[in-house]
């Protein structure tokens, strides 16, 4: 009996270490893009019917786990209010010690309201850098302005 | 007597609404970039003599103040461990949904290692988009690898 | 020298008790919703110029509170991550015990995504009921899907 | 051997996923509302004989559970005191955001009481909008004063 | 300027000490319990103008003060979640240990939902025994069952 | 092999579902007040050998339970300091927001100490009441001055 | 004007550091021991009207501070659940690592029940060691058993 | 396959409550006090080989928990911050109430420095008492004093 | 199925006890530091093929752990916050005491920036002493400026 | 009035900043290392007589903070339980990191007990290096081993 999400995640980390999967190969059998593709894996996005075949045919998954990609998911894929893992923690030591800053920016540029999460993409490329190659990433994030009523 | 930087970012945000001045405005004087200085300006970051002076000029500081500008500040601009203000609590959300896949993907491309939060730059612009204009960030950190030793 | 929206909050609630006004009479004046008005009074919503110079004669407040209610500010009006008032509790508990039912009935209906908490509005109303009267509340947002990139 | 509503929780979700079950239907079926269904169905209230027989029915539930669905559970259905996922954080950030507004806005029309979330219904419609359709949320509970003594 | 409750609240315990005024005279001239009169002038209850005037004339505050007494207060009289103080502690403990036991209770006697804490009145007596006097203390809640709809 | 009388506690619940056993009969069995009895089955007392062997029997425990009743269980019922359950919670609101005039009062009364929450007992009653019955709970400790040495 | 006991405690800290005072010396004029004594200062106990008035004049406190001294304090000395001062610590540490000794060992012998906090007293002495001076403590608590009933 | 001490120590508590063994008992047979012989059961101490294989024959544990047990473990007994259970919390209370107590009459006696919690050791006692039997622990520590460099 | 390096971990901690094996040795076999390579067994650092295999002989692990230690995990060694146990409590308490004094010494030195736990080695070192031997550990990052830009 | 240490730390921290002050010459004219004379400016250590007044004379302080600086003060130089400032928390993420690799390699060396944080010293030096200068810390602690009693 599968009764969460998150016993599909587990299948799948499990599958991919064990068979040496690679998640660009993953997206390019889904046809979307590596970021997108990996969160929805990692249990963070819905899969359609195609979508989620395709991805339980490549980590061998049972029907029931293919079921399962294909509802909402109970969102959120770290244990923690502040992470431990020391990548991930740069990504939150950015918001505590930009967050300010990119609000203030925002606002000053558009006014008052927020960058979207959801109607949101993110792309993720090495830079080649003599100095040390640079991870690049770029967050595209419609504006939603608050309105009065 | 100033015993502390937030004194200072305090004295600067004070200024900057009763006098409506622009970030954009302070960076061109200061000769960076909009984030670094607005970063820099909220207590985030170190400015050198000329730099300090030139913001002191601009929100009117005491010489005490700017004294202040040029030590290195304890960082960290958010109250609490997760934000309650609606836009930053919208990246707060990214690194919680998408932080296992930036990992994944990261780490897929370069091994182990970091992305620099502090040989880092970002970019904030405005896209146009006719369903709506887009915020697009542009994060570059150095990738630091994990050795052996 | 004020340096937060926080003391501006303050000044319109000192100003509300002592002066005995009511939010209803505010909101009439500001010509928008007692909702909106209330929020923006204290301290979640950005006014425009002519609404904050009408709150400011409604409440005496100085020119400088004036311009710092034309400012985004930072959101969140609770102290502590779990209320402690008992009216806001029960808030709090609504999420709390109907969060999940909240969650599946809105994906039922409509896929992934979110119903926004800034293209919203909320209206409160008292129906009247012989076995006690009974506090309506409508709560409009706009919904948001997740896509695919 | 079954020692909490969560098993049995549990249990309705998988069969849900595996036999592609709609909450709708489940409603339909017990006679009341989608709302309080599904909440019952996520264990948080409590079913009488009949309720409790045809939600056995419905997810294929062993007699031990079916006794569980009578039990009143203890009720909680979200991990932690701030949500993670992005639909239910954004009703958390209503109560953050327009907490005290509320609690402003219904002393004023009621003096101090509470609004329950006990004596408490609550509606979910899509209301459809050209700019995009709109969840529309009714919540109606009863008023309880205060009273001296 | 008076901003808070907790400020008026704070003028009442610095006159009681420095008066050595009692709780219990304070109720007798109010006249109501000595429990509702103490909570009122600890900031957790509202009182109407004839009460509010008198506690103003015997703790000797200021208008601006007794219109705050007239307004509903952000209640919770405690700083954090657990409290240190050894007395209310023992209370905290009680809920903690006991907290299974009188939810159980109390279903069995009266079904689903909860012992209010609005329509709610509490009675504190020493009684008096030879192993030494107890404190008896009589809590009284109307019951509220949740109804399905 | 039972290393903990939490497991204990899940098999007397699980055993009470099943088989549709009230607390008030264990009680009577037992020959003690049902406020105790249930505390004891539900992991907060330490029973003596006669009582471990009626609740053994009545729950059809196996012996190795009967052993784990008469040992001294490491308190606590409830998950987390802030119970989510809303009966639950009622009390902890109360201990909230009358802390400190429970505090006043006692002090008022009996001077610096505590009311025993050991030496203590608990009796919870239905009260008729034509304008809906009401939950009578009465609390007995002693109190414990705090002596100079 | 003074409105916690805090605030005696901060002159009494400040007074002690300005005259160079021991507390072994207040404890003498009081007539007490000098961890009653120490406790009583700091904030935690309540002295009579002749303590309070000895202690005033050693610290020389205004009148309003001796007043004080005699309210019962809302007790607990420590910011934080986990002390971070490294004496402090130690004793923390004491609990959580033999916590669950103390406890067994008490039980052992007594049966259910705790050892006082309240009717308690506490003797710290050096004790003369040829590898390093020790330091003594001892504890003496009444033990208080649950009982049945 | 045993990964942790902890699963060693469920193993001892639970064959404790079957055979129905006395720590005091299991203390005589190691040769030590009963308090370092309990605390080294319950996971806090580290056992030599005679030692852990005279408790794996007292507990009739299999070779590779004699083993673990002469691992140096993970120290930390309770679950949590603050300890539920009501004698634990007890000592957490003087910890709270006595910290700053303790901290200032042994630096008074010894100067700068700490009371060590590793060179320590601990006796708990019962003293006949006619009021009531009390309940009296030794605790004695080597100062360790804070040194320049 | 291993869905997790924290169960690879688990493996090779049994493995360890049950067998009797030195970190010592197992680095010897590794050709690295006695640091890095217990980090990395303990699931902090990524093994490539040569070093995963001899690993996987040492401690016997299956083809799929050996897989798994290939692969960069989640770090973070400690469960909680503020570690309870008392040889990593003093590390944390290092931090606390001495945190400041650290940033202030290493910004007067080299300016702002920090010192990388990435580009970082570690060696810990017993050093003989007449007084008690000491624990010599010598730590080493790169110096990572911030810029402006 | 002076009534912590926290305050004398700020005057010292004003006045450092004022007058451009750096602590090797704070170190040179108290005549201890730059370690423990930043530590003990920054309020975690406890001067002698004649240091206090050296470093009272260097900072201009009053004779209140000069005696304030020989009385041991409560120790902890960080808000919050996880550091915010990066340079700070890098440090917190090598506990985190390498917590249980330390852990491991002192117990395999020395057996159970800790390096001390009280009989400790630590030195920072900058080390050359082509590839960018690192920062090279030496921490020396006495293990203090744990005993049988």
């Amino acid at each position: 009996m599968i009764s969460s999400r998150t016993q599909v995640t587990e299948m799948i980390v499990a599958a991919k270490v064990r068979k040496g999967i690679k998640w660009a190969d993953v997206a390019a059998k889904v046809g979307l893009s590596k970021e997108w593709t990996t969160a929805a894996c990692l249990g963070q996005m819905t899969l359609n019917k195609q979508q989620a075949e395709t991805v339980g045919a490549i980590f061998e998954l049972p029907d029931e786990a293919v079921a399962w990609l294909q509802i909402v998911p109970y969102k959120g894929s770290l244990p923690g209010a502040v992470p431990t893992d020391p990548l991930i923690y740069r990504w939150y030591e950015i918001v505590s010690v930009y967050g300010t800053t990119i609000k203030e920016l925002i606002h000053e540029e558009f006014g008052d309201g927020i960058m979207s999460a959801i109607d949101f993409s993110m792309d993720i490329q090495r830079e080649a850098d003599p100095k040390g190659d640079r991870v690049n990433v770029v967050l595209s994030g419609k504006f939603l302005p608050y309105k009065t009523y």
